[in-house]
């Protein structure tokens, strides 16, 4: 006879006398109790919820079933496969709100991944496949008062853009472009006019990248480069790559890319009437704004931090660490030998702007996650504040000190082998990584005693 | 007046008549001493070796430079770029064969890289380009006990797997091969027999997974898998990719790969006149015997750190730890439940071998990777012993401290994210690491927090 | 109303029938279950455990219990006090044998401590008063063949130092001695002709510490050396201590004592008839054969792991402990510069032994823990075997090995600062005991980062 | 022969000139230059220093240090002792300035300790010995407004406490004191109108531990509590210990006795004729003020934070770190539960101030040591500024950041086993350290992989 489990979650409110209820229930349809478990109900302070581990072939667990469902507010009735347990510890993760956690209804999760309160969220690079066309906007869908609103070719070689970005999956080599005529001097005037600034204005790491750019991606004046060839370069650099995408994508979906070394990118043009301004991010601020710091290891810890921190938390703390994205990645100030440098693609793509930012006119203030979390981003006008940082490395402290302090049930680890994020919700997973951590230690310090001995060569 | 630096090292036997001279020559041609230093000669105990740090305007060094060449044995003379000095920081490596340090002539290693007694090695995972047609057999150059050796058509076929491999480059998918009838047929029969023997004879992470490769890469009696579906599967499980290759590579080249988890994977099949025997490795093998194991996270880290241990060895070190390859990953076996499993490629392809190393005649020992690497390799017959592990990871455990004890003047340490390794030899390139692990520590140090203390629950 | 809570372990066998019974009951006498929990008994396979937390008043409560004990097989009722709760969360261990843990019975730890199969243990250095008298023997208890069996003046002396020790606690300054012309002549005896052997036979470390203490302890033949003036050194060098010692303790009390870097220490003297000769561990033993050992901070470790390992866990994996620290700390040997060196405390201040270890008649075998720890000690006789080790640093990591594979549900923390063990059983203490270590990682990383960078001098 | 070596330090301005010179010269005299190597002085840009190690007989030396010290600016000439060239490895530091390092001299500071700019610094807490009777004032030395200037039976009675502390030595017990009645009856007045306010105004670490004292030390109303029975529960506790000292020491020998969690403790008594006040600490502020926090394990750990960031720096960098122990451990608030308590010793021995400093007129700011590090402490009146801090824990982290940021050309490590500091200079000793830390490491995972896996036990 082959027997099954079953993890039940019942719903009471009278523990004297509905228990015994349950316990005849079960009984007289032939299933066997293994374990039971109360707790107070997270639904109401006088209510119970009780945790039943029921054993019985496959008959009676049928009737048991169909039984506690009549008769009782069944929250879950979860039969384990064969399969089911072993997946069912990997699994299991914290629900309550509170500090304190519980712990009967593991087997309930198997079928809900992460579950009960905690989002769902990405937990391999492929994963990026199922949120990156969820984008709030898309192809032609130009407000009125975009430049090329009126504009139907412009329109229609949005959509092919969009279609391009749609179909596009995970592996895939991003598609290559032949960019028109049009396309090239818009590119080339931005191009032209940004470049004069950014000795004088740009940060160091964004001075000694470009030139890479210029040898190994064909950034020049005149030709517009191909997201693949900056994809492969960036991935070589620091495992960072390209995305193609339709349009806006939500904070989170388009965070938890960053949490796997992807972002999403633009391929589409600005219109051609106003080649210094545009309503939208394109890939122009793309390949002008962001590349050149993804090439720096540093900034690129920094940006997949934040990814980390927004997956599996609420939508109030993802929109905190997308404005902590918007003052850092695209509007954020840092200080080297002394004087103020950009390095955020929203200002080293706009000229006004990235004259404005080291003006006395700028406010400046130094980032603190904590504070810059709940400014509010500007759209339209100059930003009422910039941030600045001491380093990536001191603002990716700050960042993770932070992360540290928004309300998630476990930690994730990053498996840059595999690509996924592994959830720390069990000690048997904590001591793998610790052992993992014991390993590179001791590498280290085989490192360290190999170093020289100063004045040994006396 | 622009001026240069040079690094400068001669080699002199009388530091008292012979160093006035130096300095004197330096002096009158215009050039200005910065740093000199001595050091007893590695070539000689009698002699000196003289590091200058010389500095001067580009005519002087020019005549400093024919000077010195001409007077003196001058070892080296090398003129830093402005560049120079920063590169040739990170490029610093120790270079004397005892466990002191020399100290003096950073600047000349700018060209050499890694020099002076420590072999050439891979850096990233791109210069496998460079070695993976460096074969010692190639294509249809069949010895003339091979099976095929008369058969034009298996030579012509060998040839073409042979030219597919040798034109393929790092980051490219590897090419689907349209099997012949023969060939199909060929791997049934093998895939036949050998799937009788596996349920009672491979260990259990084989077990578990042959059927993700039935599931997920089209493992099955009458399909041949293609190298790129499972080169794809393997990325996504434990970061393993595949990579053709047209014959044996040498030790060095073979084991470089593994640091980089590149397996070099053959693709063409023996022949089909005794389908269960083959001289060389084939792709069968590589399907039915490498291919399950490289699934699991535990062999694939066991793997690459015999891969890492091998960069930059001397020879000799490299065929030791080509040995403790060969009895681990083709020939090993491991103990689970107190029962004897295999995990060896050689024995999981091998019907013969299979059954034989489980039985009593066979000779068991444990696996030591000081005495393993000593044992000799037996190509022809079956091995004269067999190593057991309690598991991968004391597997890996015992290779990584045995790995410690080879001699390489630095640690190494893998970057998966750019797929490179990085040269631990400064301390600045070690606090770096340092720092990482803390990260890493201060993420887990959070996630133990996060677990639920016991009967908080109550 | 000041209401209590209680924690109930409740034995039935009928899930079903009993169950319902034992709510009534609570309900019937005003208690309220604030959380009920089942698991299978450890006692019976048939039988279940029922944890119940019951909130009541002080009257209720003991209806409650009292009906209980009336009607079921109540294993415990433990009653919280106000300050419980807090101190339960900290004593909490785990109670099953296999590898799964309980959750229920917290609250009922709190008077035993440390319990159920985990035997008591020292938690604090002035613990040891409580078993630094249980000793096996006392005072002039001498065998019918101690060569001062029949001499009274050595008998009452020997009662004086039993005295003197019986009386020692935690913290004071050990007695100093006169010792008898006599007694001085014994002690001069032994030392002129064992420090003829020494240059030969000890190890380095035990001749480099020996000066020292000539040199600080007053250790010449014609002066017999004070034990708190040895005490107070080895403090200084290696944080150990002398405590005096009545006789023989048990294995368990006397490996407690390394755990806190205590060594238990004879002060009297063996018989005079015989200087050469003692039937028993006597001062001039502790003097020559261990001290000069303890003041090497490799050894002092070594120590010590054997000790903290030693505590909580079962009688015989006590005995194996005591069979490995026989055959290092007492009869043990290292290899030095390629030679054999005697570093056991026994062979040591042993003439005959101590020739005869090195020679060819004696067996030498490599130290591993897990092989020692089943070797017979002999204790009138010589060795059968001795073991080496490459090194303390390398016996350290052995025994730790070793160490980690004893059963024990909890790792125990020595605090050198307070002197105590931390019992590391919940994530908490994990964790602070975590950020410790990033703190000590954080001023290493400084340390590497601050090491001078090869040639940056030139 | 037996020969020796120098290392030697010659000071010259014309490289070409004068170094021929040199090297004739410990030519002619019989010596023979090992290594050889020039800095840029750090005297005088224009200059340089060369470096000699010279090996010669004891007569050839002794020629060439005086033909060196006749012609040549010798700054140093240290002949190594055959014990020597091992001291000089563990001792060799860091000499610059900047951030490069010098290598040459190592030699010459056997002698030096630490040297050149590096002050000397504790090392073991028995150095306490050498600066604890550094008083700034002593005994009966009292200003003319001190309430005991002109009470002659005080003074005496002072200068016994002087005499006291004078010459008390490291390891002694601390004299106990019969107190006089007036003596306990001041002591009495000022704890009876002190604990009055704790219960609102102290922080909760303070409230837990007063209570220990009471039944532990004495603390009551009419008894004065004997140092020696605190420092003994301290050290039982936390390893704190008391040390009497006779008046002001400076802040570099306060904070180097926190550095080895020795608190240099007043034993005098205020004047009796004002109970509730003092112009200077007296042990009424020690025992009321200081002693409770010192039993909580994360105030002395930052305290002892704040003693090792001092050992070794400037007296500015010293001046700086006792500001930030002035605004904390004398007049630290911390919040608890959203309201603001005291931990400061001189506000909780303080009624007119500790009512002050909680109320709205006081001035609250956040504790950042980089800026409480300069502000003004005030002696005579209340302080203008007060610092919050959220926790001892993380003051202590951002103590320890901020010390990471003061000049020190090495870290130390304390050993609480040995009460002793290591200087991490060299990557020896820092691999080394690293080796505790991987076994620390391995021990919590060990820890941590015997916890209870959630849901294991349904």
């Amino acid at each position: 006879m082959v027997t099954s489990n079953a993890a039940v979650i019942v719903s009471i409110n009278d523990v004297y006398r509905e228990l015994p209820g349950i316990l005849n229930l079960v009984q007289n349809n032939g299933g066997s109790i293994q374990h039971l478990e109360t707790r107070k109900s997270r639904q109401s302070e006088k209510d119970f919820d009780v945790f039943l581990d029921v054993k019985a072939d496959k008959q009676q667990m049928s009737l048991v079933g169909q039984a506690l469902k009549a008769s009782y507010n069944t929250i879950s009735f979860t039969e384990s496969s064969k399969a089911a347990p072993k997946a069912s510890m990997k699994k299991t993760i914290s629900l309550d709100k509170g500090d304190t956690k519980f712990i009967g209804n593991i087997a309930v999760l198997v079928d809900l991944d992460i579950a009960d309160g905690v989002p769902w969220f990405h937990r391999h690079i492929s994963d990026l496949d199922k949120s990156a066309n969820r984008v709030l906007m898309y192809g032609d869908e130009l407000d009125a008062d975009h430049p090329g609103f009126k504009d139907e070719v412009y329109r229609k070689r949005r959509k092919e853009f969009a279609e391009l970005a749609y179909t596009y999956r995970h592996g895939q080599p991003i598609p290559r472009i032949v960019y028109t005529d049009e396309e090239v001097n818009t590119w080339g005037t931005i191009f032209r006019e940004l470049t004069k600034l950014y000795p004088t204005h740009a940060c160091k790491e964004y001075l000694q990248n470009f030139p890479l750019l210029e040898k190994h991606c064909g950034y020049k004046e005149n030709n517009f480069p191909q997201l693949e060839d900056i994809s492969n370069f960036l991935r070589q650099r620091t495992g960072f790559t390209l995305r193609p995408v339709a349009g806006y994508l939500s904070s989170r979906d388009f965070l938890a890319g960053l949490a796997f070394r992807v972002f999403h990118c633009t391929q589409y043009i600005r219109h051609s009437s106003d080649p210094l301004y545009t309503p939208e991010p394109d890939c122009c601020h793309e390949l002008l704004g962001h590349m050149p710091l993804f090439l720096d290891a540093n900034f690129a810890e920094f940006s997949q931090e934040i990814g980390l921190a927004s997956l599996g938390v609420s939508d109030e703390e993802v929109q905190k660490l997308a404005t902590c994205y918007f003052f850092t990645v695209e509007f954020g100030l840092c200080k080297q030998n002394g004087d103020l440098r950009v390095y955020g693609a929203g200002l080293l793509s706009s000229i006004g702007e990235l004259k404005h930012v080291l003006s006395d006119r700028a406010v400046h203030q130094p980032f603190e996650p904590q504070n810059v979390c709940k400014v509010e981003c500007r759209i339209t006008t100059f930003q009422d504040q910039y941030f600045v940082s001491e380093s990536f490395e001191e603002a990716k402290d700050k960042l993770r000190a932070y992360a540290r302090t928004i309300k998630r049930p476990f930690e994730l680890k990053y498996d840059p082998y595999t690509q996924s994020v592994e959830v720390l919700d069990h000690p048997k997973a904590i001591a793998k990584s610790m052992k993992h951590l014991q390993a590179d230690m001791d590498m280290l310090r085989s490192a360290v005693s190999k170093l020289p001995s100063f004045g040994v060569c006396i």
